[in-house]
């Protein structure tokens, strides 16, 4: 079983070298080498790579009355999801003088890559900025590549300035991550960076961290796993493999069923499904290595998706409550059959930046907190100097730790002095 | 004021390719180079890598009266106010027919790394495997170099018994690492390594991300920042900043305050203390880099130390309710004249695992959250597609993603052909 659901090896460490040049590269020479970098790269010549308020006005007039309407209702609801999320502070007494707190606060400057490429992502746009800005995010610096001509799709900047994003800049690929690491004369340094991209801005990212900046999380090529029964509607369970299988050709579609009849009918559908597809060649790619098993029975199938640890996993099944409660491992969950992975990725509320590569063991998808740092807080009062200084006093002196003992020591003996 | 505040700089890449072949050879060679190493490196002859019964049993009986009751006090503060920050599950209606959920889910498998060297750190211990233990992890690792006849100290073990550390392994340094991160014919592959140590672990936890391991945070030498007015207490000022000064010659103290008197005070009691200390020689390396600043006023005061995002900062402020509030940037904050930091080191409840270098300004210190991961789930009725549907497709299709779109149309079709 192991061996089926394993996911293809990607090293990104062979990207090291170049990407190591363009980071110190943008470190040492700044805005300069962006514009080259964007000529090379994007094959677009810059003489401002920050976005004008006349380009936001001309944007805000160029994208259509449907998508402005469709793109205010996923806001509305992922506005409301992450708004839900807000951390209640805590205050315990952890014993008698002693009081620890714990509050949220929002990480000042973050950085949102939103990559370029045929499609124009503002679904991303949606997914990272609204709840950075419900954190209370003060700078949100967003990059994106242009195109040729310069310019970026206006879709992009409405969402942007929908979401409350402070400054755009045109440029994308690993010098988008190098500049926010670094800062440049025109892109501010952030503390985190959040988004998806290409193996070289994985890896950009991933090397950033060697310089005081955070990063959202690693990222693999996306993921479903659906587990469906014989109630499951084989139209619906094809269609929501395909919308995975259509992303790339590294991506990892699983059906898991115990029922045979239908894995055949779903193989049918999707057969018949992906006629019509304009990325048909890129779906029969990731389908080529793509599994359906036949499980012994639901308990199995769920133990499976488990151990697989998939990005997002559709429940097509009778008791989707039930089983739903027994999924210890997934970015995202899609309770029965009306709930498509689509529904997810754009709109519903929850946030489509997901672990994939398995990393749903140890991470979970973007959420409020992701925007934010908790931080502590502890008071003692005189009490609390007697509550539990002579333990501080005799771990510490275990401990080795002379000074972190005499600190406590020199207050359990003012508080002594003082009651004597 | 900048340059004042500058960390020295330290850069672990150099490490990479030492403790690259390190991370190479026990992913191939498994348990016997573990063995080999440990002999190399802790001058330990081991012929079983794991703690046995008989030596858990041992160090029960060998660990004093007193620390045992200071273990437990410490430990039981820590449960309290790590079990306060249990996630509540959130459910949320985001619109008509789309409910949203959020819930937390302990990692499954966690490796905490102790260092050895001169002090046993059991109250790292602490801070590492009780809100593992809260948090519900199954498997919790922990692996601590061997002192050189093949022993661990009896106060690590009774430590890690008391929190309820399931496996405990004699490996230290990169290798340790490097176990937990591949897994050996003894030690378990974990999904999430938490726990200090030298540049060579810190190295080899930076490089572990590369292979599907999660970390903690990266960290740097540890840090106070004291605010303190007209108001403080010299003797308690200049044990605080000693106390952090001890722990290793690149240690960062600063003491900021509006009054020239008390920074005056503090430096003559810092001349004092120091003779009596064990580490004298340390302290005084890590104080001949720190530095003291008088600020103008209070407020100036706080800016400059959230502009330094310190690890600890004590406020020896008169009003420090007020002044706490205004800290945006801190790892943790101990309010007022009886908060030492070492109460929070070992035994306020807070956790001791904290953001250095400048890190507080986008991570958090540890807590329950980190040995957790939050996952999504959603629900679409048939209203559900009727609400949201338009909008998913209106997006899918801009972004050129057809079976996104179609996913939901089949859905979407389905419902409008039951309705007719």
């Amino acid at each position: 079983m192991s061996a089926l659901l394993e996911r293809p090896a990607m090293d990104i460490t062979s990207l090291f070298d170049v990407v190591g040049d363009i980071l110190k590269t943008v470190r040492q020479e700044g805005d300069a080498s962006l514009r080259q970098y964007e000529e090379r790269f994007d094959h677009a010549i810059l003489s401002n790579l920050s976005v004008t308020e006349e380009e936001m006005v001309a944007a805000e007039h160029s994208v259509d009355e449907d998508l402005k309407v469709a793109l205010q209702q996923a806001h509305s609801n992922i506005a409301t999801f992450h708004e839900a999320q807000r951390f209640q502070p805590i205050k315990v007494t952890t014993c008698q003088g002693v009081t620890c707190r714990q509050k949220s606060v929002a990480i000042e400057k973050v950085g949102l890559y939103i990559p370029g490429g045929s499609a124009p992502l503002f679904s991303t746009v949606l997914m990272l900025a609204t709840p950075a800005r419900i954190a209370g995010c003060s700078q949100i610096v967003l990059c994106t590549p242009p195109r040729p001509d310069g310019s970026i799709h206006p879709a992009i900047l409405y969402a942007a300035r929908l979401c409350g994003v402070t400054h755009i800049f045109k440029v994308g690929g690993a010098q988008a991550i190098a500049a926010m690491t670094f800062g440049t004369e025109s892109i501010p340094k952030v503390d985190k960076i959040f988004g998806p991209g290409n193996q070289y801005v994985m890896a950009a990212k991933q090397m950033a961290t060697l310089y005081d900046v955070a990063i959202d999380m690693p990222a693999g090529p996306s993921e479903v796993a659906v587990i469906a029964d014989h109630t499951a509607d084989p139209s619906f369970v094809a269609a929501d493999l395909l919308s995975q299988a259509e992303h790339g050709p590294d991506s990892q579609v699983i059906l898991i069923s115990d029922s045979e009849d239908l894995i055949l009918a779903v193989n049918e559908e999707i057969s018949r499904q992906i006629q019509n597809l304009p990325r048909r060649s890129i779906a029969e790619k990731a389908l080529s290595h793509s599994v359906a098993i036949l499980a012994h029975h639901l308990e199995e199938a769920v133990a499976i998706s488990n151990q697989y640890a998939p990005e997002h996993l559709i429940l097509s099944v009778a008791d989707y409550p039930v089983w739903s409660e027994r999924i210890t491992c997934a970015g995202s969950v899609f309770e029965g059959r009306w709930s498509c992975e689509s529904a997810g990725d754009y709109a519903s509320g929850t946030n489509h930046t997901l672990p994939t590569k398995g990393y749903a063991r140890s991470f979970g998808g973007l959420c409020l907190d992701s925007f934010m740092r908790k931080m502590t807080f502890q008071e003692l009062s005189e009490e609390g100097i007697l509550t539990i200084g002579k333990t501080v006093m005799a771990m510490a002196g275990q401990e080795g730790l002379e000074a972190h003992r005499n600190a406590m020591q020199v207050r359990y003996d003012k508080i002594k002095q003082i009651k004597e």
